[in-house]
């Protein structure tokens, strides 16, 4: 095992006079990255010895809230004082913020298989048997939520079906019990186009095209109207479209930081993922963006009935469709304080 | 010239009992096929000696409609007794439809570098001159109407604009004054599944991705919800989701007739689009498919907003989408049979 941990400092009252210190994007919390062994029984693939990547950030007495996101998100939330690097969350997680890592310790995990090296069919139960298990390492014997979005959610639904006392609430953003059948088609042409790339080593550009597809499917008509309504242009003789740049930058980003294997396994695992939720016990906060073209708002009402009467819907109208969680930040917030509250922290 | 001339029937007013003996889909019309060579001076890629082919079916002396539709439509309507192979409208024309050989001739056309022999940018105002050529050509003073259906709209509104004579109505379905920014993204990566198909020697294999995308902007979730339901399967070690035999099939069918400059220079055609429908003098129905991922409504109301007094919307909802106007044969023709209503000829 191998352990990083920072100085704890204690966080004053008035914790913006410390905060003026470091950079925008970093909060003062104490804060440790850890990774931890175990052997796992697949559903798809059977036994495997795995790694789980952690950090944590907050005060050691806090409640735990598990902070969970998309297939390309990990285990770093926001920057702090241990770790200053942007995190993929740095937006939610704040001073005032339902995630604020001076009154709640934020856990966060690399995903099984995101770093390219499990080249095996990933189902979400695997992801939840992992967390179950992690949880149970560090001591963890209930969190007090877990807040999941888009593959989060998913995973966090099959960690309330599979392993109930190891969560006291689940908010589940941008996801449902299933995916749509759309959507699997759309993730599924991706992955052709990763297969495509990989005919003559040309794997990175297959990426990169599946991630493009991909981002037209978390944003919207709407985002795209605002901000590509310019007329093409010919360059050397073929025609270019406004979007273009935004999408061939967005692609390269994402083959810059993402293993091939990892997004395809990911992506299959949401294809994967089946969940009977007439069969959860735990009380659940159900997010939905009406205008996501990935989760569509009939498939979160579906999974709110079948919660009954430990479900409840927030639905929220975005531009940014699937991707409101990451894009919304304030609003978000507010719908999280109200679903974490009373559950024994600070609001 | 090459004109292919067939022996006039004259229908029956009992039309069915010749029709009895022809195959279902085989109308009994009076059809030729030609060959016209004009030199048209592109809007972009300059002046180049082109080729227009057409078809034409019913009475010499009826009133003349001109048929266009998709990318991949083509000059052959409908089965007939000279050219009896099935047509891309075999539902919509026919006895006793708006679009009846019999009372009405139909006109269509393949259009400017379907062949895949112009590789060079197509605007959809050069087929809007082609076409006001070839009518000229053909000594058709005035189309009783114009019937365009997806790209078919759009080069209805260049010729409404440009050549205002020619054409005595529009019927503008499911194609507006611009493309959607959102739309032109998606073609734009199926433009880039093509290349990266080139790239890797596997042409095919590239277009028959492109047109698998494209098929996801063709229909809605609705219709996969219906028909793809089921979990996916892992073959080989790799997820493989209900949709994609379907898929698969659409790619290969489209590779089989479809050459790849053809796909993307027309591709690239809609994206060139740009009309101000203010300027245009000639009555236009505007037919709108709630739902449709490629145009949206809000598309269709700018554009009839722009046509002014001599707009007029019907809009549908159908799980087809963009497609609807091949899936709908029936809702369409009780919307063509109101449009071409009181232009001279029988309902």
């Amino acid at each position: 095992m191998n352990f990083a941990t920072t100085a704890l400092h204690a966080v004053p009252a008035d914790a913006t006079a410390i905060e003026a210190l470091l950079p925008d994007d970093v909060v003062s919390a104490q804060s440790l990255r850890g990774e931890w062994t175990t052997d796992l029984s697949m559903r798809h693939a059977g036994a495997r010895r795995l790694l789980v990547r952690y950090e944590l950030q907050g005060p050691a007495g806090a409640p735990v809230v598990l902070v969970a996101g998309g297939i390309s998100a990990h285990r770093h939330l926001r920057g702090n004082d241990a770790f200053p690097e942007k995190g993929w969350l740095n937006e939610l997680v704040g001073t005032g913020r339902a995630l604020d890592p001076a009154q709640r310790r934020l856990l966060a995990i690399d995903y099984l298989g995101a770093d390219g090296r499990l080249d095996a069919p990933i189902d979400t139960a695997d992801q939840a048997d992992a967390i179950a298990g992690l949880l149970q390492h560090l001591g963890i014997g209930q969190l007090q939520a877990f807040v999941g979005y888009s593959y989060g959610a998913l995973v966090g639904l099959q960690l309330a079906l599979r392993h109930p006392p190891c969560l006291q609430r689940l908010v589940a953003v941008s996801g449902a019990h299933r995916p749509h059948p759309f959507a699997s088609a759309w993730r599924a042409l991706q992955r052709k186009a990763v297969t495509l790339g990989a005919l003559q080593c040309a794997e990175t550009q297959g990426l990169s095209l599946a991630r493009q597809f991909a981002m037209l499917s978390y944003r919207t008509p709407e985002e795209f109207e605002e901000r590509f309504d310019a007329p093409p242009e010919i360059i050397n003789g073929r025609v270019r479209c406004a979007a273009e740049d935004y999408l061939d930058a967005a692609g390269a980003q994402y083959v810059a930081r993402t293993p091939v294997t990892a997004y395809v396994r990911l992506s299959e695992s949401i294809d994967l993922h089946r969940v009977d939720a007439s069969q959860i016990r735990v009380p659940t906060t159900v997010v939905a963006v009406e205008g996501d073209r990935l989760v569509p708002l009939s498939d979160s009402v579906a999974l709110v009935e079948a919660l009954g009467t430990l479900g409840t819907l927030r639905v929220l109208r975005s531009p940014y469709g699937h991707d409101a969680f990451l894009k919304e930040p304030d609003r978000i917030d507010a719908i999280l304080v109200t679903a974490l509250r009373g559950n024994g922290a600070n609001p």
